[in-house]
């Protein structure tokens, strides 16, 4: 399956790498990808530019986002919220259609420092932003719940934990379910809540996630749901 | 400790219950004291009036709820979120002075039915709302992340679940602590997440919590934190 990732950051190099591991053909869509080539300093976490990362993973391909979107069966994406639907829109709708997005991301808002706010209350979503926006596009949100490393590495953390999933296809839900088990996550670990309007349940919980990492010091936690 | 609980309903009777149990005295607070025990119908979700329930429970008492803050040293508000405040107001201000009120609501709006929204976005919280128009009360809010039955019979689930603090007194946390503990909370299920601005976090967990209710079909559940 041909992979394509949205977002050149750390969630999406982290995400890149795991799927180029499975085996799977990737390609890692930017709005310009001579800018972001370009880049010779760190970026603003340390981390160094996005040239020497790519040259160090052979396989893992580059475009716009148009020509990812294009060539891949399976998007994600690991873009900053707030800039999701505009970067979306240069992409050729015809490009989309069909296709599978998972969106891993939140809507958070740093213009107030830390710890961020969400730009949309609970009475919407981005997932549901996203899908409204760009109907011909299966949108299924999961994993935004979590710290990157632990989307694709699970067994980070010993026992059970709880990923989402929401979407209004049902297919495309159980496309995401392969991927996340391919990544170590369990059938019975997974909760699908229902069509994609549920997302406004996993991205509120970013306000709380926010507050557990400030305190404990560390983003190697998740939730879990415990039944009775 | 002679603990007052604000509110009449399915919360306010199992907190209440409980609290008895444990051999606290225990003062109901209500609006309006001849009205509700006036009351000869079931509630909206089939409950016997209130009186019934009452008869059955020797040495709880019933007040206004000026009464109960001024004869009780800890208060936990079981009311409805959206009606908290104007209800406080009906108290004299020197009756809460240096009272801690454990605040278990959250600011469910049903007005276009199910599931709720939340009234308050994820910039504010009922919590700190309560804090700002009552400054002379020490605010801690907890448990308000899972359904009543479980805030006081925790070990009705197997193994660890998780159960929040947030609140400006550190006193007036360990106070509520002690309390929790004696409802069956291990100390390690707990997390004191910090201020009472960290009740951003836990009210902003009921969007999820009304759709995995939804989805399982049962309110047995809780969240749990897991670290790596």
């Amino acid at each position: 399956m041909k992979i394509g990732i949205f977002g050149t950051g750390i969630v999406g190099q982290t995400i890149a790498e795991k799927v180029a591991d499975l085996g799977h053909e990737v390609m890692i869509g930017t709005r310009n990808v001579e800018a972001l080539l370009a880049k010779s300093n760190p970026d603003s976490y340390g981390r160094p530019p996005f040239k020497e990362w790519l040259n160090a993973r052979s396989g893992i391909q580059v475009a716009t986002l148009d020509e990812t979107a294009a060539s891949c069966t399976l998007l994600i994406n690991a873009m900053h919220g707030m800039g999701t639907i505009q970067a979306l829109g240069s992409i050729d709708p015809s490009h989309l259609s069909g296709k599978i997005l998972l969106d891993i991301a939140n809507p958070l808002d740093f213009s107030q420092g830390f710890p961020p706010t969400l730009a949309i209350c609970n009475t919407d979503s981005l997932g549901e932003q996203i899908q409204r926006t760009f109907p011909e596009l299966k949108v299924v949100k999961s994993l935004n719940t979590m710290n990157a490393n632990l989307m694709v590495h699970p067994r980070a953390i010993d026992g059970d934990q709880t990923v989402f999933l929401s979407g209004n296809d049902s297919a495309a839900k159980e496309t995401v379910k392969s991927l996340l088990n391919s990544f170590g996550w369990k059938e019975r670990e997974m909760i699908d809540l229902g069509d994609i309007s549920t997302a406004r349940g996993t991205e509120q919980l970013l306000p709380i996630w926010v507050r557990i990492y400030a305190g404990k010091g560390t983003s190697l936690f998740n939730f879990r749901i415990v039944f009775g």
